[in-house]
């Protein structure tokens, strides 16, 4: 898989250098955990007038899931065979956990999920592509909840709903780009440009499908 | 054909689960209800300053094909031999049916008819693209209809004549994306992502069946 | 070639139903015709302020292509072997002849002497997408021309000097798209929507190139 | 690899027509010249505040640089076999040399550092993949600073910090393109359709390499 450059596509969940036991009796656990994570994550965005003890009780939980991922990834390597090859493996992981503003970037532990959700009888390409849109779904949700939150504190933001922020990300992640509602923020602007590379991504996989698929039939044609 | 996920090719008229008699003997008559469905759906956003009778007219015969596309389902269901297979192989004309915010949605009704437009002779890449580009030209159509219609009660709208319609939905469709013109309204917006969806469907068809295309000729001349 | 269904390669210069003598004669005296009517399109919008003296001459030397254009295809019409081929695949000549709004799009007859330039050698592969490069560039130029021609009238247009108009075709034909400068007037929008399915054209080949040059190169390698 | 007409992949160091013991020997030291170029091309756009010395500084080491690029030129071109076929094949570097203007396109000297820096093992697909991409990231680098040098003069820039063209860069080579920010002068515009161009070519070959990556698996399971 790992041969094509750049592109990682939704293999097995056994991570490099790791002994799969531990994985398959967690694995539950870190995706309820990576799920409650999103809604603790997009509660206090949606709902800013919130109570100040049910914006606390978020923040506890959000705290508690990163404590979590933390101690997920000592017991990983402390468990790995080859510890130095799980440390290359896994860089992802160190980053989302030790550095702060990456906090929405703690929701690609969702893309398991998501890989986890495809049929076993699919070809890499059908694959590919229903995991690459469902991700482009979920980081354009992820992306407007980031860009409101970054935007928010803005005088000059002119997204200021969720709707503005939903509708900034589909134009951005299908490479539209109207340009009616932008970030102005440097957060929200480092946002922007992963959805821009999302779209990208998306654009991508969804044109090659579909002329992996045409060559395909061709060929089928040709050889009858 | 639908082992390709989330693309379904224009195939033969027969859904699944039902039988073929009853549908090659109505098709002519649901086509005719789709295509004037079509012109009572333009006709009061183009013209809205139209007597109230023919406004009126036009609301009836929308009603009337609504009806006819309500009883052709439930007579296709009736008729069907495996029911569970057919509701859930026919989703789209449930929700088409139901939800009378979908109600340019309707038009899907056209796609068929485009469908049996195409030559027997042509190659899947060929029925692909025509059908494709077809379906975006008919999709921009629609959508500057909606567009306009769901856009024309607002205040702060930018998009207030039909030509602004057209122009904002070519420049949507081929993600170009100006900017000088773009919904503002929550309809308007959802059109707007339905647009941008069928951007990518046709610039990736094109593209892929281009690619395919130069796949093709070059297998031909190594081959020679 | 024709078996891609919306996409004519740069083939030989014979057109179907047509005698190769007369046009093997004519052809560089049409050639030269098409850039001379480049030019004298071309200067009048360029240099609105030109003597009338000179702006009456290239008027004068447009009728003259004009009639030139109609000849030939009177006399191609008279030698075709069989006219109601020939017509059906030469409506793009009549149009041309005879809409005085498509006065641009007489540079049509400039793609064939794109399509002598190319090297015998290349690809199809190579020559489409020369072809298609040049097409967009010269397309890119003309639509520059024809914008600037149409908004020039206009009280609230933006693209104001030829400089606007080529940094909008560009922003165009690459479907970037940012929306400072665009068209106001419906001719200038129609050029716009040209522009915008030749940026189609432009992406979707390039991309089509690379894959298929990408596919060949692995085949190479996997026989070998 | 030429036989892909107007995509140059990143092959071995040897330019058409010299000999390879000089360039061996002194592709470190140019290597060296062209990163150092970078440092001070950027340093005076990103701190004009600087004091005179430094500024001064950069600029000598520019001419030095310059100077340099000029000698390795002669040198190569006195060490060539074949003159003619030498100028020909080299003629960006003397573009480069001759224009003032095109001072950070001296910045192409950088890409043979990328292409020397990819694995041995890679498939061309994998290399193409990783230069254009590695390119598109320099590219975006390179005019945001020549953008900024560029508009920084001017009084209705709307580019007026380093984050800005960062940003503007980075919507404009995905062609997604608000147009919250654009160049206004000649010589931004030209960075732009740079950009642009460089756009065209990262979207293209990325959804190529997934195409012929789709094609090959496919292959793989047909063939069992």
């Amino acid at each position: 898989m790992s041969e094509f450059v750049g592109f990682s596509p939704p293999s097995s969940r056994r991570r490099p250098g790791t002994t799969g036991s531990y994985e398959r009796r967690t694995g539950w656990l870190l995706d309820c955990a990576a799920v409650a994570f999103l809604a603790v994550y997009a509660v206090p965005i949606l709902h800013p007038d919130l109570s100040p003890v049910w914006l606390r009780a978020c923040e506890v939980a959000s705290w508690a899931v990163w404590a979590l991922f933390g101690a997920d990834y000592f017991i990983r390597l402390s468990l790995a065979e080859d510890r130095r090859r799980f440390v290359r493996g896994n860089l992802v992981d160190v980053a989302v956990i030790v550095l702060p503003l990456l906090r929405p970037m703690r929701l690609v532990r969702l893309l398991p999920v998501l890989a986890r959700m495809q049929h076993a009888g699919m070809s890499l390409r059908g694959r590919a592509t229903t995991y690459v849109v469902a991700g482009a779904v979920l980081l354009g949700f992820v992306a407007s909840l980031a860009v409101l939150d970054a935007e928010r504190g803005s005088p000059e933001a002119n997204i200021t709903s969720f709707g503005d922020a939903l509708w900034w990300a589909a134009a951005t992640v299908t490479t539209v780009g109207y340009g009616d509602r932008f970030p102005t923020t440097g957060e929200g602007r480092i946002v922007g440009v992963a959805l821009m590379l999302g779209g990208i991504a998306l654009v991508g996989t969804v044109t090659a499908a579909l002329a992996s698929w045409f060559v395909e039939q061709q060929r089928k044609e040709a050889s009858k």
